[in-house]
Formats: C-alpha cells, structure tokens, sequence
C-alpha cells in the first residue's frame, strides 16, 4: 500500500462508526469474500460516507485485518465458552462444539465457511497485513483446541500417540478443508466424517 | 448469469485460441484467485482480443469452470500415476504423491494452494456452474484415492477401522485446509503434520 498522507486527517472519527464499518465488512466479506467485496459497498451498507473510511482505515488490508479479528475473537469468545463447561469431560465439550457449528451450518444453507479460511485462500498470499493477522488468530483457536486436548490426554480419555499441539493443528485444519467441501457438496457430509474419523478415531 | 445471445455467434474460434485462453486463466486464477482476475488480464495475457473470449465462453463463470477441469485433469493424470505405480506398496505410492506435493510448494514458496481449494472457498456459494464441476472433480481425485485405501485395507497394510470411501474425503478435505494454513504460516510444518498424522496414524 502507498502511504496514505490524508488518513486520519479528516474530522474526528465517531464513536460507533468504526464498528459500524467493521460489522458491515464482516458480513459482505463472509458472504461474498474479500476481493469481491468493495470498500463503496462496505460504506453504503453501513451507511457513512466513503470518505469517513479513510479515517478509520489507512488501507482495504488493515481494515481486512481488523475484519479477521471481529470474526475470530467472537468465534473464539464461544469456543472458549463450550472448552471450558466443567459440566462435561473435555473431548465432549470439543465435540459439542463443533455439533453446533454443524447444526448452525446446516440452518444457513451450507454456506459462507470460515472467514479465516476464506481470507487465507484468498489474500493470504498478496498481504502481509492479512497473512499475519491470520496466523495470530489461527494460533488462539489451534491454543484453545491444543488445551483441551491434553486436558483429556492427561485424564486419559484422549490417545496419546500424538502430541496435543500436532492434533490441534491438524483438527483446526481438516475442520477448515471440511468446510470447503461443504460449501461444494452443500451437505453436512464432510462435517459429519470429519467428526467421525477425529472423535471415533484419531481422539479416541 | 444472463443470456448472451451473442456467444458463439462471432468468427468461427480459431482452434488453439480457447486453450491458450484457459491457460492463461488458469495461471492468473491460480496465483490472485477467481473474483480478482478479471475477463481483460486473461485476454491480455493470452494475447487475443477481447472479443474472442466470447466466442468461446459465455460467461466467466463457464470459463472458470473449464479452468477447472484443466487444473485438476493435469493434477489427477500425475496423481493417477503415482498411485498406479506397481513397484511400491499402495500407502507407499500415496505417501510419495504428498511428499511430492510438499517438495513443489516449497520450492514455489508455499503459495497459491489448491486452485480448487481456492475457487470452493471463492465461488462455490455464488455459481452453481462452478460448484458443480468443483463436485465433480473432487470426486475424481477422492476416487482415486479410495482406491488406493481400499487395496491397501486388502492387502492388510492400511487400518480398517474405517471404509475407504469415509477415509479417502477426510484426507482429500484435510489436505485442502493444511494447503490454508500452508499459506498463512508460509511453512511446510501444516503438511507435514498432516502426513505424520495420516500415514503415522489414521491408516497405518
């Protein structure tokens, strides 16, 4: 990106319209992804003026980047919330987690993804700004999952052939590829024997 | 998509020019992704004029998915081969396949990814042209390597914890994300995590 002289020159930003702008971003970017979403259409369905875009955000990346965090830490404010029900035994509280992300995908048509998936086939390899904001958050939610599984290693209810930070990784990942096959099939399938083979198999 | 009723209708299409097109679409869809190549990049870098690609393709939707069709006939012509290869045993001969894979992305940087990743993630929600060839030739490539499971479950070499089918899609969609996470942490380490899980665990 060019230097941008005039950002955060304008009028003073209000309060309120920075999240407005981010909240609009999230939602046109998860539907329709980050090339095909343009900062007029993020300004109009927000409705401000374009040029207040310009004084939250020096660039279309560092406003992606602050769309990575808005997604990721309310994602991550919910598995944080399932991971640590003291109600349940750890893999089962990682198992509900992702039945509900099923169930929430099958209610919206099978549709949308991941928006960290989504970003890191598609901008992960022309921004810096992107790529790291994306390895950031990756690392909080494989942390969340790594945690829980060595919680069930160390009880014994989980396999330890593994370490708990290869299978974290490698869960959040094959999640992520699920997805992509969802969204072509436009079927829980892949969901459900991403499930299967990880909480019948690999876990167990 | 509307009707074109022009497509088709221009001087007869001169035999050569819809594969150069293809390949030139398919060159710059691989590297800046579907939404971000537009019609005129891949006419400039073909080299013919922009009104030849509507005598070959009525939309870029239909040309996406000829792009698609060309990357993944060249992809699974190698995969074919590799997991036809009489001399290894069949994990063998998939494990060679991936270690293959991993060997191109890091020479090329670990960029780009899976093209059909890419456009699943880009376009599957928006054209049903492309998500029913993605269907299609992800199909393909599963098949293959169920086959591949399934002689190796036969011959007592691969796990049978699992139906080949079942395996095959898991580790066809787990590829795709550690191919993300690939991109975003600019590494092998997701790769090869899923190899040492897959062919250390899951099918051995």
């Amino acid at each position: 990106m060019a230097f941008r002289p005039s950002a955060r020159r304008g009028p003073k930003p209000k309060p309120g319209t920075r999240g407005t702008l981010v909240q609009a971003g999230l939602g046109l970017m998860h539907a329709e992804g980050y090339a095909a979403t343009g900062i007029q259409a993020v300004v109009e369905t927000a409705g401000v003026p374009k040029g207040s875009f310009y004084n939250h955000f020096a660039s279309k990346e560092a406003f992606g980047a602050e769309v990575i965090d808005a997604y990721s830490e309310r994602g991550l404010a919910k598995l944080r919330d399932v991971l640590t029900d003291p109600a349940r035994p750890p893999l089962a509280r990682l198992e509900a987690y992702f039945d509900d992300r099923i169930a929430a995908f099958r209610t919206a048509g099978h549709v949308r993804g991941c928006l960290m998936g989504n970003f890191s086939a598609e901008a992960a390899d022309h921004s810096a700004v992107i790529r790291d904001r994306l390895a950031v958050q990756f690392a909080a939610w494989t942390g969340l999952i790594e945690a829980c599984i060595a919680e069930a290693q160390a009880d014994g209810s989980a396999a330890r052939r593994f370490p708990a930070p290869l299978l974290a990784g490698f869960v959040m990942n094959s999640w992520e590829g699920a997805l992509l096959r969802m969204r072509v099939e436009k079927s829980d399938a892949p969901l459900l024997a991403f499930k299967q083979i990880v909480f019948g198999g690999l876990l167990a």
